[in-house]
């Protein structure tokens, strides 16, 4: 699997003009079959889980995708890769359009379980619920989530783990590539976007990432099951957890455990998972001069800090005066890290809350996690430049003859890496306008057509109005959720990967 | 007066050093007693209104602070002007304080005849609606407007034209010293920021825009009376409309019209206010080429048709069945000019439509007329501009190598105005999150903060939710007002002017 993996991703940079048409296509169909694979592989792992819980009627349904999958695509793999002919290389064109289709591929064949044992019969629903899973969205179709057997309960929570292993391996290896920013901003060396320099392997930042991943991942496991949590909840609960991805097991989400220790374990994790994964890495090198340095952890830090404090005030003073000051600020701390990081756990139903605390609440959905975390949204650090490039520009109107950089974690910002930025946030915001436009077309009211598209987008879940968090997404129309999983894609490729598709001048010479 | 006009906007662009810190103040504050002479000398028209209409009562509430203002001002003036040694330039920096701080202080003297009237009874009220006036917003806090007198009526749709003569002047004169994209953009020949070689005096193209307004307003008026409707209300609504304010002397805005003639009439208008009024210009000289290469109305242009016929379908199928296509076209591209040009009027209760029609709506309270005209909003051009940018990042990720330029108006955008495009617009969406949290504060809710937000800084007028079309903005605490007053100025003033106050760097060396 390993090898797979660095076959999958382990490439040269030439240009694609002396590659074969067909050797394109037989690259690409070469890469998404050692997906498709894997992934019928891992399978294994819920189905374990079936026969633990002795729910012997998933066997089939697990069973015949699982067979068909690795039958299929390992006589796929067994002869391309006999033919001596066949140029491995993935050039940047094949690897966008393979991180692209492979999302909706995967997708497809993760959703059979669900429809083949009848427990989400609907095709587009199971493939929804898949697809929020992957991009660690979270947003569910299901009304009654405790009405799932345990191992498809255990399959949707682990297609966020994977999905958030997936795409720690985007950001070292396809992002820096493409210059999209990510990678960049997340190692602070910004050499701007660079074609040839990079080379685009699995190297060793990437398996300490997953090391680490992994590793927080136990931890979490262990840390709420001696809170009381059983083995199976705190396996998917720390799942959806380090991914930022949402999925409970329960019916309530995290409302359905009163403890204030598994409240607060989950409220640390969630925080963790939305640092940028490098803080750790330097952790583990004792590099802490590099860390005191990083502007976004800090920016990071301060946002759920004083947010929290605000909203616990609102709650205090405005909604259960009865409660203590120590318990709101324990709801306001999780729903708070719970939107900014894009998990979209809920411990209450904060459609209720005051509005000043619902709107914090809306503007931290603008945000998102740090670049290099798990987690979706613009992400910290393009926060961070946008709001210094705006100061500047009003520094630049006193002084015209002056000009100024931007600098962030103690480096001047590349002003490539600006534009791609602010290019970014352009599309964020077409996107999102879009979005809402489909979901108002199909019926939703204006503020559930707006946060529903941002919470989609920004892959974290729950929105408010009709799609709040007690609400879910069963309810629209078939062609809306089909939509919503291409936006969730979109999002979680950092837009530009999925939108070069779509351009003319990409097909151009293929 | 123009004499004093001239005065105000007459100066050189040299350094403040030379200048004593006294002097700095004395010029600033010559330029204000100007201003606030020239409006007590303007407060006779509607006084005249006033005993046109024998409103006697309002005789005294008139006449005070014209007395006042005129006598206080006219002799600051009288003597600041014998005086030698005054350096009557005004230097950037003057000239921005000057501006900023005199749409509160002309705004407070133009708010005195409601409150001695007692018609508004409360300053701060008085206070909110003149300056919505004047920074052709249209927010009202009036729960009755037909009960006011006929003279403050009068009174209130003048502030509308006078801020929309205002505006031109400023995007004539000021904005191109600051290098703040409007005229530049209307000109199409942006040079870039350059203190040096603008002089900002009153020129013959601000003449003649001004010429232009003037001609538009009384084509209008006789338009209007054409079609039935009487003097004093056709006079009202053609400063409401060339200003793209929204004010009207009916509570149910233009709804109380029924007549289709008068109801078109009002959307050419708008959407001819809504131009670059450049375009007029262009038409006397008879330079059709310069109209047809202009990209921004164009667009302008055709976002009015496409959404126009968009939401007339909506209407047509989903709400008003049996009303014939025509009339649902007429209400649909009413209600898309008048939010696209920030006019604000209402045709109908919008806020019943159908989800999809408000959510169009509320898209297009995102964008904005045209640069150079009257309105307010982020402005046509600086859409398109981040639009291609945002398509010339996707072009440059597939060929890193190459430099693209955004093209508008057949000339390639110089990188600096660009720059200052982006930094506009994320100050913008700041400002917007901003408000949004003070009304929430407030107790408003998500849906009402944030499209009232929108409203104010856009200088559109209504928002959804409550702050819709059939709503008011009476019943927020005076202290939303006051910061909402505050808010409409920054959004006429296109942010900058207004922000640039509030940094240290600005009060150095005063």
């Amino acid at each position: 699997m390993k090898n797979l993996l660095l076959f999958l991703l382990n490439g040269n940079s030439c240009e694609p003009r002396e590659v074969w048409l067909l050797m394109n296509f037989r690259t690409l169909f070469l890469g998404l079959s050692a997906l498709m694979f894997i992934i019928s592989l891992v399978m294994l792992v819920p189905l374990a889980v079936a026969l633990i819980y002795g729910e012997t009627h998933l066997l089939s349904a697990f069973l015949v995708p699982m067979s068909a999958g690795i039958l299929l695509f390992g006589t796929v793999l067994w002869v391309l890769s006999r033919q001596r002919k066949l140029n491995k290389a993935l050039v940047p064109r094949d690897a966008l359009l393979l991180v692209s289709f492979s999302w909706f591929f995967v997708s497809a064949l993760s959703a059979l379980p669900f429809v083949l044992s009848g427990e989400i019969p609907g095709f587009v629903d199971a493939f929804f619920e898949i697809i929020s899973g992957y991009t660690t969205t979270g947003a569910s179709i299901l009304n009654d989530i405790e009405k799932l057997s345990k191992g498809l309960l255990f399959w949707r929570a682990m297609t966020h783990w994977l999905g958030g292993m997936g795409f720690i391996v985007l950001t070292i290896a396809l992002f820096p590539l493409l210059g999209i920013g990510g990678a960049q901003l997340m190692r602070a060396e910004a050499p701007g976007p660079n074609l040839d320099k990079v080379t685009y392997r699995i190297n060793d930042t990437a398996k300490i990432l997953w090391l680490i991943y992994t590793i927080l991942t136990f931890v979490e496991i262990i840390l709420l099951y001696l809170g009381g949590m059983d083995l199976f909840d705190s396996v998917a609960h720390s799942f959806a957890t380090m991914a930022t991805g949402g999925y409970s097991t329960k019916n309530l989400s995290i409302g359905a455990f009163r403890s204030p220790y598994i409240r607060w374990v989950i409220t640390i994790f969630m925080i963790l998972a939305g640092c940028n994964f490098m803080m750790f890495y330097h952790v583990f090198g004792r590099k802490f001069d590099k860390i005191r340095r990083n502007t976004e952890l800090k920016v990071y830090l301060s946002i759920i800090v004083l947010c929290s404090l605000a909203i616990a005030l609102v709650l205090k003073l405005q909604y259960q005066p009865d409660q203590t000051f120590a318990a709101s600020l324990s709801d306001a701390s999780f729903q708070v890290a719970s939107i900014l990081t894009t998990t979209g756990f809920a411990s209450v139903d904060y459609g209720r809350w005051p509005e000043s605390a619902k709107v914090l609440l809306f503007l931290l959905m603008f945000v998102g996690g740090s670049a290099g975390s798990t987690a979706g949204g613009v992400k910290v650090v393009r926060v961070i430049c946008l709001f210094k490039k705006s100061l500047l520009e009003l520094r630049h109107m006193l002084k015209p003859r002056d000009f100024f950089h931007v600098v962030v974690n103690g480096r001047s910002m590349n002003s490539l890496v600006l534009a791609s930025i602010i290019g970014f946030l352009i599309l964020y915001v077409i996107l999102l306008l879009l979005t809402t436009m489909v979901l108002a077309f199909f019926g939703s009211d204006l503020l559930t057509s707006f946060t529903g598209a941002l919470a989609v987008l920004g892959n974290i879940g729950p929105g408010f109005g009709s799609l709040g968090p007690s609400m879910n997404y069963g309810n629209l129309h078939p062609v809306v959720k089909v939509f919503l999983s291409v936006v969730m894609v979109i999002g979680r490729l950092e837009i530009y990967t999925v939108l070069v598709l779509f351009m003319p001048r990409f097909w151009r010479n293929f």
